[in-house]
């Protein structure tokens, strides 16, 4: 890169877009040239404004063919949505303005066994545009599937991979301590289940992803959400959960081989948690035990991870690449 | 690779090489056609039988450019010494007969500041030869390195880089306790640290491989070796330690960037730690403090990594590869 600035294309100015942008801001090798999101409320403003920092000179478009069209960048960042369907289309039409892409899209963290075919259609553009595409983030991305499977690296034999991602929601904003559940009775929990705004997208991904480092083929594979409930009363500054409430919510991903349970995840984000954690467990040879004590917080490391990712797919192979085959991310200054 | 097997020669019949014989033996994938050792005593003997296994139709030789000449392999697995001195010569025989290297020799696990000749040396023949060369292993390769490395993905900013392996030798054997110096008086110690084989082979190394990845560029490092002193008086199953004795030794590795310190790998064996473990200390946004508990074996970790890095090596790009550079390294069973 020598001393030239990254040029960087914001797709999506959600939450996650503003973060990084913020954060790209800190970053002398980075430049954010460009800004795109579909909310015509938003469009026209500048992208430095509209985060709440100095003016930039870069406003927001409403049309990505506009700004692939006018803009000169190096690479897209993609925080759009959490689903392959939707994010299909915006890739293909990014790699067809020949850029790479790095994407927090959950399931293009690793899609080639839960929608193989929009996977082999990405992969065929991007090899044939010569360029990488990867989805990464803190989880999926990182936690849950890259983290384990290179703790492996150090195992001559592995019997099982567990994972356990737990987040005590105590002292959290209250519209997180909703989003997972508190305080709702299981009526409550049962109906916001179904609309799926409990759900943490990425597991099955994240499942199949180790399994292929392993060289395991998973024959099925669960995604199982159920209620922390309450054993005794719970007081937070905002809320009073009861006896038989809800606390948060418990996902538990398993991935079994030849019907044995050899990879479980289990994602837990619940108030009255004793400690927040990330834990890594491989039963094998040797047995390996890794803490990351107080977790990793979802937000912070998603855009850490995503602009450190940059230079790793800079340098990729083209093609539809997952954090186990782009150089390694390391935090880029 | 489909369902052929990849034949490996393995060159180096020390304690490693023997190890790492054993442990491929367990590995459908892989298949030891051809050894070799200089040792005249070792050669002509069966190498199954050598290593307290079945006959395997294989004579370790005492010559290199005749294994190489007769044998047909896919890669070697060069353990035989920790420098590159040494090393090189080796690395570029087995180049020029076509072979890609994965090696445990410390000093080919991040040579590009400590001997930057031998590393360009190297690289330029492997890319001639488009084969990859990779130096691996526990330490350095992983826990004081490729781990902390890894970690920092998920960081905003990274301030500091810390790394503790610390390792209880209570109940290690007698030979371990006395490589680390344990019931040596000062005098002896100060002796069998300037003969040199109380020195851990590496650190420097894993300080500028951590500072490349961060892009931080070291302007001093030091290589400090202490004793680890007895306070109080330790009986063992085969030692008495007086207080004064040493009871191990300690070996810190300092990076400084512009006169700060910046990264700071500690290692530590002694009698009488009182719990052995592997601990990385991110100081940054935000800080990450991860630990593996008990430890990772070095002798266990460093046949592991070395032989599941044989995919990996055989997957990148050509020249003198790092474990930061070459596709993840994963347990291939």
């Amino acid at each position: 890169m020598g001393n030239e600035r990254i040029r960087v294309l914001q797709v999506g100015m959600g939450p996650l877009g503003i973060k990084m942008y913020q954060d790209a801001l800190d970053k002398p090798h980075l430049r954010v040239v460009g800004a795109v999101d579909l909310d015509d409320a938003i469009a026209g403003q500048d992208i430095g404004k509209f985060c709440g920092r100095e003016e930039a000179g870069v406003r927001i478009s409403s049309s990505l063919a506009d700004v692939l069209d006018h803009t000169r960048a190096d690479i897209a960042l993609l925080t759009t949505v959490s689903d392959l369907e939707r994010a299909t289309p915006q890739i293909m039409e990014i790699l067809n303005a020949g850029l790479p892409v790095v994407s927090t899209c959950e399931e293009l963290s690793y899609p080639y066994e839960t929608a193989p075919e929009k996977a082999r259609e990405i992969d065929t553009l991007a090899r044939e545009k010569g360029l990488a595409v990867l989805g990464t983030g803190i989880n999926p991305g990182f936690l849950m599937d890259a983290l384990p499977s290179f703790l492996t690296g150090v195992c001559r034999h592995v019997e099982k991979v567990e994972v356990n991602r737990y987040q005590d929601a105590q002292y959290r904003r209250l519209p997180f301590q909703q989003k997972i559940g508190a305080g709702l009775n299981m009526k409550g929990f049962e109906e916001k289940k179904l609309v799926g705004t409990l759900r943490h997208v990425g597991l099955t991904e994240s499942l199949h992803f180790i399994a292929a480092q392993l060289g395991w083929k998973l024959d099925k594979t669960e995604d199982i959400i159920s209620p922390v409930v309450a054993q005794r009363q719970i007081e937070t500054d905002q809320l009073t959960i009861r006896p038989g409430q809800a606390t948060g919510v418990n996902q538990v991903g398993n991935g079994y081989v030849n019907g044995t349970l050899r990879i479980k995840l289990t994602f837990q984000a619940a108030i009255g948690e004793r400690d927040s954690y990330d834990e890594v467990l491989i039963t094998g040879t040797p047995n390996v035990y890794s803490r990351i004590a107080g977790g990793i917080n979802g937000d912070v490391g998603t855009c850490a991870i995503t602009l450190n990712a940059i230079h790793s797919v800079l340098r990729a192979s083209p093609g539809l690449r997952t954090m186990a085959d782009v150089p390694m991310v390391t935090c880029k200054a």
